[in-house]
């Protein structure tokens, strides 16, 4: 089946936002083998809403818009599908229980707008949005579309994405006979060109229906692997075969073969091996532990975190000499060995990571540039396992990013040797 | 003038990667005037690009194209374009003189390849790529599409932004008589159909030219005032009333109407202040300290932030008394105001904020179910000045994200107050 996507929005057109919604909508229907053929940013006025859905429908079996569901008067998109259809609205019983039951939970007022955000487009499969209060839709356009599928989802993130997930994805699954298998195998510390020449021979001998794609990120790149075909066994069967092949390469860069966080993967080492951890940051500001505590059940493993920003905050709460800081200076592994185990002993932990470095724009010197990391790694039993100087070249967000990317790998080195 | 962008490419078809050129690239052509009427991107096959490239050089002044001019596929953009206007290719001296230059640069042998990089659609203006090799072209089409303007680019987003800012802008900003003003309105604290609700009269009374679009995102919502038209001092002096308008009515609810994030908001009132902050964190697990630090100089008002997951953790680093966790639980304001104080005296800090909570999923019960905050804010000089239960309606991450959006806007409201 072919698919095409419709994202509404002035927004999208002004260069307001980022149209990351079409990619999560592509890379989810890919996996459920509806290939997407086009994708469609356009403004929010009736006419050229109902210009593009009858051109996309025209072209695809299924039309997936979001945006203009809202409440307020810029979400036009059920009035265009209405005028394109000739269709009226019908109210959604469920969906206006829904809302009124979520209004109540949290004090509000029950208004009679609520009964116009749970009126639907007149016969369509209804798509509950357990994350906010605009309904979704799916629609059958018959025969003036050619028996083609219309889908309507709110802009937001978060509830695209559940409505994709619970509904959206499992009803066109069904309908689709093509069987798709991919496979993501998640590396780091390696670069694209890097990896890509390792594995030459493997990308040049793929099975028919099989494809690698270089998916490159800000810390790093991921592979994945994808076959399509009609038989589920033979898909499969020649997918793992290739994520074998790969793993037994260059295994020593990967960390998951599954759509799992690095952070996810640290997390369940530490709880299978009983391990606790802690950590000092400085550069990282806090992102480290952030990430750490993101995953579910992270309070199990991860006891403590210091954002030890100041000279101060490093001596006093981590007990970090002042004359370390003043004859190494802050970012230096000097002191990030003492923070790491100054953090060791006042936390308890079996593991204390620390990070101090300059993240920028300013504060480099010719000595120590802007993305210098300092890090160190401490273990309960051992003291100082690891630490290390890198340096990194992206903006303060960037470099942020990367200095905990890069913290969390050497952790989940240090695991790996548990 | 209209302009319709066009991304080449499957890569953005598999949702392998996000479309930010498209995005650069509106918000660039805004700034001199130009309006994006659409955004597609589309695989590249030849039939497809050309019948996309008719249809939007239909519709619009400007089709601005980016993708499949590299060295790999280098021929299919040109070669669709070809087909589409009927026209050969021609070598750009100018071009091949700087690909020469830049290979020998680096110390590589000149190819034949070469000639092709540089050999561009005949009648071209030559866009000179000086971050890579692949020539740009801007055509015009003549009068079998209106006179229209097909400008091609490589997909790389270096390079496009390069030929953006150093041809293209300039080159249309010269044909262009219409002026454009945006001005965002960032708002905390407020929902987007109460917003609406708020300001319908303003909006029912737009001036002619000028659009107000909701933004809505996880942890609230913005506005974007719009004024388009000939006369710089008219556009500029509309789209203002329509901004001062909003600001006197939702004033309390505004941080800003320029494009800064609430974070760099607080950095610069606490700079202003000459005050500084520490946080202490359970629940948002060092987030609120990693927002506050993606400030660049923040370093200048953080202090030190303390992320205390254990209960351990909050009595050994912050003196939070044992017993007032025993008889109110770990998540209450009576431990958050207790972790504030800690924080404040550990500190030395003029503003200690705290967070207790369940992020969840797991964790909650009937009386402090998943989403439960508590936050308080401590003064050096006055101790609590307040302290407050809130609940969120997320899965973990969006609640960590709300928890810590809604602690920075009780600093932001406290600071006003300064």
């Amino acid at each position: 089946m072919r698919a095409e996507i419709v994202s509404v929005g002035d927004e999208l057109l002004k260069g307001q936002r980022v149209n990351t919604n079409a990619a999560f909508m592509a890379g989810a229907l890919g996996g459920i083998g509806v290939w997407v053929g086009r994708v469609v940013a356009c403004s929010d006025r009736e006419e050229e809403m109902s210009a593009v859905f009858a051109e996309s429908l025209d072209r695809a079996d299924i039309v997936l818009v979001t945006g203009g569901l809202g409440p307020t008067r810029d979400d036009r998109t059920r009035k265009a599908v209405q005028q394109l259809l000739g269709r009226g609205l019908e109210l959604s019983q469920e969906s206006y229980i829904n809302l009124v039951a979520r209004i109540k939970q949290r004090g509000l007022e029950v208004t009679d707008s609520l009964r116009d955000q749970a009126m639907v487009i007149e016969g369509s499969h209804v798509i509950a949005n357990t994350k906010g209060s605009a309904a979704g839709m799916i629609i059958h356009c018959g025969e003036q579309f050619q028996n083609h599928y219309l889908v309507l989802m709110p802009g937001v993130p978060s509830e695209m994405i559940a409505m994709m997930e619970l509904t959206v994805l499992p009803y066109f699954a069904a309908l689709s006979s093509t069987v798709i298998r991919h496979t993501p195998i998640k590396t780091l510390g390696i670069g694209e060109s890097t990896l890509a020449g390792m594995i030459i021979d493997i990308e040049d001998a793929l099975p028919e229906g099989t494809t690698l794609a270089y998916l490159p990120h800000a810390t790093g790149v991921s592979l994945m692997i994808s076959t399509l075909g009609s038989d589920r066994e033979r898909v499969d069967c020649d997918n793992r075969h290739v994520v074998d092949a790969i793993v037994q390469r260059a295994g020593k860069f990967i960390y998951a073969t599954s759509e799992v966080s690095l952070e996810e993967t640290i997390g369940m080492m530490l709880s299978a091996g009983g391990l606790t951890v802690a950590v000092a940051e400085s550069c990282t500001g806090g992102l480290v532990a952030s990430r750490l505590t993101d995953v579910p059940g992270s309070s199990a493993y991860f006891l403590q975190g210091f954002v030890v920003y100041s000279n101060q905050a490093k001596e006093r709460s981590l007990g970090v000499p002042g004359k370390i800081i003043k004859t190494f200076g802050a970012v230096s592994e000097e002191v990030a060995r003492a923070m790491a185990i100054g953090c060791l002993e006042k936390s308890g932990s079996d593991f204390a990571l620390s990070t101090t470095g300059i993240a920028g724009p300013s504060g480099g010197s010719p000595e120590k540039p802007v993305g210098t990391l300092c890090l160190a790694i401490a273990k309960k039993s051992s003291g100082i396992v690891l630490s290390k100087t890198l340096v990194m070249h992206g903006d303060r967000e960037l470099n942020k990013l990367r200095f905990s990317e890069a913290l969390l790998r050497e952790l989940w080195g240090c695991l790996r040797q548990e």
